[in-house]
């Protein structure tokens, strides 16, 4: 039998920690799953019935396993563990979110679950970069990570080089183009830097540069909330009805 | 000298920490500061120079003193602690954000630090709820909070009896007019239920129900991040420019 391990980047696994995690990760990708931890203590409360049923339906392997809660959730407030292969993704020629140099594993997660929210599903990741199969991340995304598609990309260059004809609008605090005034075209690129840098000024050069203006009392918006308005305000722009 | 203990809710001072709140803090209300904790091993680089100045020009009380650190910032990335008297407010008739039994610190932080990044500046707080002056809300604000007033109510009711003109507007994932549909009115109050429950259907009954158009892929977006979206498109309808 395979080993638990406490989760790393380089393992091939991970995992979804807690009932509702792991039933949107079967029911999304059963053939990712691996196997399904249970703790001896889990109830059989109406959810976790339902969620035996899912297990039944897609035939997954379900242990109780109270060693896996200890390695993987010492702390204690979950009791279904489902863990999964990773995949890896080629984006295509789609809309997408460009995320540059995102160290922030709760950050991603939100991210993800708001770009999921207005309808994109396709996120390229700059390295170096928070790890998106880290387990904080597929947690803050309330399972909107199993509905996503992630690549990653060594430099900036290395995705225009693969997607010349997406049009690129940066997020940057010294745009001049306001937001609102911006003219959408699709398929789009909206690139964001670090949580602390934002994006250099070069990206100027090869992007419309664009700002989601606010008052001087802040110095900007958080990373997540600038993300989760501009693809607002990009898919109403474009009439998009979820 | 007066004990340094740990934040308590009970407690009537609360605590700035890090140099950048710090600094906010004392620009800000410099006559809330009650005493400002310096660590032995905070270097004397142009930010903390910058700092000192802003101390002198506003004569608070400055002591290097250790042990503040070890009580207040066990994790010990912390070299500069301010020490403010917390203050009650009154809301008055602008308009504002009003959070329905917000049970986390770091949410609320990133709320106060969208709104006021979007010209609200007045948030009222349904209780049972988080603690504004929690350090945790402060921080999370990024120093938003010194420039907000917060006034909390024991109920709903006591808050639209103070406020009976406001224009209320419930946010609702069952609600039948989309935010992109709303007639904004002023003096508004943009209300949100509590991260787990949202609002309870009653609120239909006193307040016009918007919801923030979502794909199915999520049950909802985050708190903070409906609130942000709410507060941009409602500030953008009424033609603010930030």
């Amino acid at each position: 039998m395979k080993k638990i391990q406490r989760y790393k980047r380089e393992l091939d696994v991970s995992y979804a920690l807690g009932a509702s995690l792991t039933f949107e990760l079967v029911k999304r990708h059963p053939e990712w799953v691996t196997r399904i931890f249970l703790s001896s203590s889990a109830d059989l409360s109406e959810g976790m019935i339902k969620l035996k049923d899912l297990f039944e339906e897609h035939r997954v392997w379900v242990e109780t396993n109270d060693k896996a809660f200890n390695i993987l959730s010492p702390k204690g407030n979950c009791f279904v563990i489902g863990e999964f292969k990773k995949t890896s993704f080629s984006l295509e020629k789609y809309s997408h979110i460009v995320l540059a140099n995102p160290s922030d594993a709760g950050n991603l997660g939100t991210i993800i679950r708001t770009a999921v929210g207005f309808g994109i599903t396709d996120i390229a990741i700059i390295k170096p970069a928070v790890d998106f199969y880290n387990p904080a991340v597929i947690r803050a995304s309330m399972g909107a990570a199993f509905h996503v598609r992630v690549e990653y990309f060594d430099t900036i260059e290395d995705y225009t080089s693969k997607f010349p004809d997406n049009e690129r609008y940066a997020f940057m605090l010294s745009a001049s183009i306001a937001i609102t005034d911006v003219i959408v075209k699709e398929p789009f690129s909206l690139i964001f830097g670090n949580e602390a840098a934002g994006l250099p000024d070069e990206y100027m050069s090869f992007c419309t540069p664009v700002v989601i203006k606010h008052t001087d009392k802040i110095d900007s918006l958080n990373l997540p909330m600038a993300v989760g308005i501009a693809v607002y305000e990009f898919t109403k722009k474009l009439g998009c009805v979820f």
